[in-house]
């Protein structure tokens, strides 16, 4: 079983949390927390074991926890995952073959395209496909076609797997924390358009890529994983790329079990990740 | 305040502790913890901070565990460090400067060597350095001059800074799982003699650094931190010899902060370290 | 056009190397050397473009060689590859999307699992699976049965994407230097069976894969390349065994990449990798 | 012996050179090249042994470069160093140990701080500190009492090894690509005063340290070597703070050892890097 607390810190919230567990015959394998001191502010992640003793622990454990206090328990324990695509397929790949033999961490729904290209992939493992072209409509028009195409499937997450259109916050909305994109720079350096090219000219010698959350500001929201690889004078543009995919698509595989299985908390622009 | 805790695992054990500190009103800043499943042992690492309310909560708290349970609080606020060293300056010149900066986490108290050749870099430091030779001398003799040396300065640690005699069972049961060494391989390979010297033998493309507390058996005893580099073709003995000390003094500082800040336990030939 | 070329170190091997190049109107637009001094062996990859002027300047280059040098023109343009596997998917399904989107650096004739499991993910990309069961046979049986099934295909390289049993010195002597290995431990620790088992009990602060070619002595090849991820006493075996998974693909595809860019030459134990 | 060479790229180049160099009786030990393609530019680092047979092919050598080439045949072979601090004691404390036993690859001729705090330190390696103060003085007359007080050293390269001032083009100007600098943030994020600030602000799951050569715009020269190191959401500033400090050492080390051994080449604002 796992708990997810956050709520305004108080002293003694571990000592009434743990002991309504104890009492309730639950035993704690894991429990983790963190205190933001700025913002007085308490995160905790808690693996339990057994057989609860008595029904009334979930209530107990509430009415220890402030009123504004947000519980989980087992949240959303099948998650069901869109994935949005452009062109290129190697993190949608990943994500195909971790589906396929139950490693992902959540039931892969459909995967919508605003280009065709990743059809044909997508049906090699029976994983439904739509085309939703981008070209000759307004944004508008576009995400409501999105919507159109992700609603039979009601899923939990999106992931956005090299996802080249940028996402209007009245969409982001719908799905708030629970858009999850993968840029490929090290951010916040070289946000926006074209990161690799940017990199080339600054003569960086290390480049990354970025997991995040998606919010109204671009490349801006709650980072939850990020990595880089070196890089020397021999790399020109296309070396990067293609070392970049690398990265991308271990950064963001790392991204989605982290936040598929619960790790990961969100609190203003940052994330508690409880590894 | 700091509170550590290793004992046999039970139920209610989180909640029996951090029950205990909220009633002495001693505010957790940070609780660790972990449990070792195979042997039932539980390992705490607690943060609190606060003036305690009533003076019986540590009798209380020892009273909660089971007997057998190591309970330390705030264990050598002042730890006392002796260094051992043979004629490499690198790791014992980084102490010196964290000592002398007052970044070291503990008090350097002398340095022995059994080469003068580090002598004057103490000197420089104003750090007590005695030569201790071990040539045309048995082990046992040469080892009693090492005590005699340490003697008067009663260090709780003991550093290998680059020493190069390996000590006996005798002497590490004297300051169990208080002597910290820098093996400059990364355990278990290439334990031993020559390790960059193995590394090149077998053309491995990373090389690395291991700290680790010294027990009976050479290189056997629990890892603390570890770190690697690449290498490559070009690299020859020298050149990782070269390369190697720089992540050598890297990972021994890490593994010092680690056990001065009271981060690492140890269990069998592990350890649980709370980063 | 790629030059490779390994022979006895002499004075002016570059020089003639370079003129012969020049005179017959190649751009050389990368050169890259090395010399083993023990050895006195020189080694030399080059990237030349541009259309010869005159057509005898390849056997002007073996006449400026010495008579044992090894030299290699445009090495097997198209390699061709046979994957052999047990049950593991993740090397494979990387290898699988690699080749289907022609970025895999050869050919993928075909796939051989001494355990049928794989075999539905390679008809998904309509690459030839081949079912070549082990038990129940000595192992010259089993080998002459992997050999009469790579036979119709004729491959370049043998990639041992997790295949779980030891081939023997006759096997491995017809491909030498051309079957490469995925070991799941940073070699030479925890060379042989079950290395995340001893990794865990050694109680190591990073865990690793390497990717070497295939000799006589189990996982005592020359090295490819390696990489590490850190651990934690949190991590169980089974979480290492996860984790892992994720630095032996990318090793493994790493290795694959720089053997297919003709990047990688053998002498005696160890590769000298042109990255 | 060293030679660099940078040079308009034109066809037979490596062979002429080497071709120069073997008929003076020169053995190249390691020759590394780079050919920047949208530039044109051939870029070139030799290690060559032996005494020369005859003594015009250095000139030689020029003839046959382009007239616009530049030559350096060992370049500086000792090269003077003078470092500029505030108050922060872990890089110039690196760089004073590795002067003292030999391994800084330069000679450290003098100290200069703006604020009198790590004086003693120097004192204790007996090299020569000025306290240059800043407070009270315009700009102007600041880094004139800094050049006075270089003068009598005449340093061919400056370290900033963090000095928290900012240095004008007219001061940058005399030290052309002879000035490096260890900024505190993986560039280009987080430019600028308070990186760490910026990254905790931020949320990034890495930190970094960049080292570069300073130019008239803050933070936007060359750049040498970068590092990063792993955070959580458990790093407050300060602890970024300290953790910064180990890399920015390291990457400062690095940056240091690769320009001193002329491994480093400047064409317009990126470095090329012969490891």
């Amino acid at each position: 079983m796992i708990i997810v607390i956050q709520c305004r810190d108080q002293v003694g919230l571990v000592a009434s949390i743990s002991s309504i567990l104890a009492r309730a015959g639950l035993n704690i394998v894991s429990m983790r927390e963190h205190v933001e001191k700025e913002d007085n502010r308490f995160f905790s992640r808690i693996e339990a074991e057994g057989l609860a003793l008595h029904e009334g622990w979930q209530q107990e454990l509430r009415a220890a926890l402030p009123p504004e206090a947000s519980l989980q328990i087992n949240p959303l324990p099948e998650k069901r995952l869109a994935v949005l695509v452009t062109r290129e397929y190697h993190c949608l790949g990943d994500i195909l073959l971790r589906h396929q033999f139950g490693t992902l961490g959540a039931r892969l729904a459909c995967v919508l395209g605003n280009h065709p290209d990743l059809g044909d992939l997508c049906r090699r493992f029976e994983v439904p496909f739509l085309h939703v072209p981008h070209e000759g409509r307004p944004r508008e028009a576009f995400e409501s076609a999105l919507l159109d195409g992700l609603a039979p499937y009601q899923p939990d997450f999106l992931v956005l797997a090299k996802f080249m259109r940028i996402l209007s916050p009245a969409f982001v909305a719908q799905y708030r924390h629970r858009i999850i994109n993968i840029h490929h720079s090290f951010l916040p350096a070289f946000a926006g358009a074209q990161p690799y090219r940017q990199a080339f000219a600054r003569g960086v010698k290390l480049i990354g890529a970025t997991s995040h959350f998606v919010t109204d500001d671009l490349d801006e929201g709650p980072i939850i994983a990020q990595q880089i690889i070196p890089v020397t004078h021999r790399h020109r543009v296309e070396d990067m790329v293609r070392a970049g995919k690398e990265v991308e698509t271990a950064v963001l595989a790392r991204a989605m079990q982290l936040v598929f299985e619960d790790r990961v908390l969100v609190h203003r622009n940052k994330t508690i990740v409880f590894e």
